[in-house]
């Protein structure tokens, strides 16, 4: 299969150029891979298979890492001491992490796969969700598609006049100025006199006052498209862009139940490899290997021990590494201390019903605001069902994280609740229960992901991802696929492969 | 929930106002509805719970009409006599007629949540799906995004350029020409030039020719946006503007495991009202009530008898009906003969892989193609399913969908596999099997669905849907929701909800 992939050039469309197929580890040759989140998973998981002992240490007593799902039952205590218990119905779960997989992440899919791991459609964008600017219409909401069909119309409409009054003429003429301006009526929604208008054309975009319906039923009635200048003053056209990203696009996934499906899958093949409830506190290598120390995470100071292989793959992240005596060149350890982490907040809060759909007729995807919770995410799973349901009531970052961070964590969910309830009225009235992840406080990685400046990449990165000795990083950190579960596999790959060919070459010469 | 529905305004925003709710049939009172699809399951449903005796006549022997799903095993004789046996895989189907739930078609999530049908997305729009035209890009189909940042890209730099230039100085200025510019930014991925180019922004957008990797992979190259005046000439822009259509916007879904599932639903409310193989060839009624003439659809000519009750609700297709001996007004007679049935055509391959996901990276969405099977569409369910999986291989209307049914069911196969494998090359070496349905072939209908014009529409529409007597037509054929299920689930509740008012009406007056 993979050579048809390449025969057809897919796999140049990608970093990831099919499963990993490292073989032939050196006779008794180990790794020790910190972190069981998904690059450590993953190395552990194509090192096992290429033939090498491997053990894995994990601060958490779960696999995983930020690829985490939060269910009812499951307990979590922050930074500070704060403890929640998730109250969530059965089946329900919020991802404080990573919720969605690109149809181009070709590593997490491919894994998916290979583990059978259902997936299921995100929805990104929804034409029917809401677009909210506190001082945009007057604070009301406006549907997605609204806002999408007038810019499309009024770009449209400017552009066409501009064409056809002849004042593009040195751009351009003759036959692909009839072309454009044929692609202008079906891009906006224009008319025969190249007009965005009250007529069945944008109603066909934006809906319709009353829609057609059936029988001798109230005859349909057109929409009347907003006025451009409100449009443009209103900022809403801010959240259009997204659904073209790269990242963004259509086809993107979730799996099924959870995201930490996957990395629970891969975990499940090295199961026996992961020591939980191991926090590093030094590393440490020569010529002939390298010596961890590790202390009981749960008792800190306490069950001191040393563990010791041929190899190192390190996958803890910077935000904690730089707090780890590390011995390694000092190129490295500059590049380790070069990466502050993001600060970003989420909050899971379950409803007593999904009056979205059935109010609203919100069949998930995201509602944009001004305010700081920034989003509202609705299920992409179980749509039409009865019972309650969790929504992602906010994902922000900055100083907005911080801020909701810094509050306890009851004061967070009332606020969320609060500025939700600008676009669901039904907000106070149906909240059941929630739980926050404010990442800063998240004591095992305190941020949530790596936040590369330009020059700080010039300057470290190469220096981060290069071997050092018998010690080698892997993890979204050590990617340009920053913040993403794919830069953690591209990343655990590239960094297995070099560290492999090593190994091999290493064993040779000591051979030799 | 609906009074919450009401007051939030959503029951504005459809011509659905809720679940039916009729009441106090009339003591005895007798309803026949003739044909077991959408239209008379719904209309037999209702009727039966607000106390009619209903019968139900249907000429197939299964339910769902045109809200039908073909699978392994299922055989289907058309007009003409060839017949096909379906050797799909278990759990593979195609739906011939609707195979889409747009978010507001209400009617039909109504029943799907009330009898817990289960949906999942379907995937309309896939940025990694191929556009292709046989004279674009020298033949070679080109993915959705590249055409789709390249157009939205061009048009922001054309706009940007007259409006900076001043060239719209008497149309747009100031603040609002300042906050148009920054928009077209965004909108068109362009750079601090306002020009669209080889670069991040744009290769956010379209893609890279190297994305970014993990580790010390090969560093991420831009790719390079394409030609304006190309894309203009290749008309492939013409696909874009479906995704932002009313009925084709996210969210939209399917019903899992096939179309039929909610006709299906509804049906299993009223098996026993149904019965099976009856085909209608006379409809006769006076101030009494209505006589129906059957025979036995498997035996022309054979098992005939008559059927009588109070009412009769009739959801025959037009495009038969006007071939039924109907006692009626000239005005609904001539109203029945007024509409032309559309030509459809579509097929469905099985193939032994998923090589569009595995080799191509597309995930489900449609590919377009100027060649007459005009689209590939990809599975929405089971992604990255290691069996076989079947596609909808061609969906065409009007004089294409003539010439495909006129070939025998091996040659249409053969060239719907062939003009297909224009867009996959793995289509020859693929494919497993088959099915085609030409819908003016389809011996209970002759076509797809009512063909209205404005025409028509004003001299026929209202005759055809205002109760003759004792006689009411439903159906999509009588709604303007032409071809939607949801048509046929609107112009059923008007109908009966007229129907009732009067049978109560009428025995209030006979008791009087």
């Amino acid at each position: 299969m993979y050579h048809a992939m390449t025969s057809l050039g897919f796999a140049q469309a990608s970093t990831f150029s099919g499963p990993l197929r490292l073989d032939g580890a050196p006779k008794g040759a180990s790794v020790l891979v910190l972190g069981a989140g998904i690059a450590g998973l993953v190395a552990a998981y194509e090192l096992r298979q290429a033939g090498y002992h491997v053990t894995v240490l994990e601060y958490n007593g779960r696999a995983g890492g930020r690829s985490w799902s939060i269910r009812g039952g499951d307990r979590y205590t922050e930074l500070g001491g704060a403890e929640q218990t998730c109250r969530f119905a059965k089946g329900e779960y919020v991802n404080p992490g990573p919720w969605r997989l690109p149809y181009h992440h070709h590593g997490m899919l491919d894994y998916a796969r290979r583990f059978n791991v259902p997936l299921e459609p995100f929805i990104q964008v929804n034409y029917n969700a809401y677009l909210h600017g506190t001082n945009a219409f007057g604070g009301k909401p406006q549907r997605y598609r609204t806002v999408q069909a007038d810019y499309n119309g009024h770009v449209a409409e400017l552009l066409a006049k501009a064409t056809g009054a002849g004042r593009l003429d040195g751009e351009i003429s003759g036959e692909e100025k009839e072309q454009l301006l044929e692609s202008l009526a079906s891009f906006g929604g224009l008319d025969k006199d190249m007009l965005y208008g009250k007529n069945r054309i944008a109603s066909e975009r934006r809906g319709y006052d009353v829609p057609p319906g059936g029988g001798l039923m109230p005859r349909a009635q057109y929409s009347t498209p907003g006025n451009r200048g409100e449009l443009l003053s209103s900022r809403l056209w801010e959240s259009l862009a997204v659904g073209h990203e790269y990242e963004f696009q259509t086809s993107i996934f979730q799996p099924k139940h959870g995201m930490d499906q996957i990395a629970l899958a891969v975990y499940g093949q090295v199961k026996q490899l992961v020591q939980f409830h191991a926090k590093v506190t030094a590393i440490d290598q020569d010529e002939r290997g390298v010596t961890v120390t590790v202390e009981d995470a749960r008792q800190p100071g306490q069950g001191i021990r040393k563990v010791k292989a041929d190899w190192c793959v390190c996958t803890i992240p910077l935000s904690i590494l730089s707090q780890v005596e590390v011995k390694a060149k000092p190129e490295l350890l500059a590049a380790i201390a070069a990466v502050p982490y993001a600060a970003a907040f989420k909050a899971g809060l379950q409803f007593k019903r999904r009056f979205w759909e059935q109010d609203d007729g919100i069949f998930g995807g995201i509602s944009y605001t001004d305010q700081p919770i920034n989003r509202i995410c609705y299920p992409a799973s179980n749509f039409n069902a009865k019972g309650p349901a969790v929504v992602l009531g906010a994902y922000m970052f900055g100083p907005n994280a911080f801020e909701f961070s810094a509050m306890n964590t009851d004061e967070r969910l009332r606020e969320v609740v609060r500025q939700g309830g600008q676009l669901h009225a039904q907000y106070e009235k149906e909240f059941d229960n929630g739980v926050t992840v404010g990442w800063h406080r998240v004591p095992w990685i305190n941020g949530c992901m790596g936040m590369w400046t330009e020059g700080a990449r010039a300057q470290h990165y190469d220096n981060l991802c290069t071997i050092d000795n018998r010690l080698v990083l892997a993890g979204e950190h050590a990617s340009f696929i920053g913040g993403w579960q794919e830069g953690a596999v591209l990343s655990a790959h590239d960094a297995i492969t070099r560290l492999h060919a090593k190994a091999k070459a290493t064993t040779t010469r000591s051979a030799a």
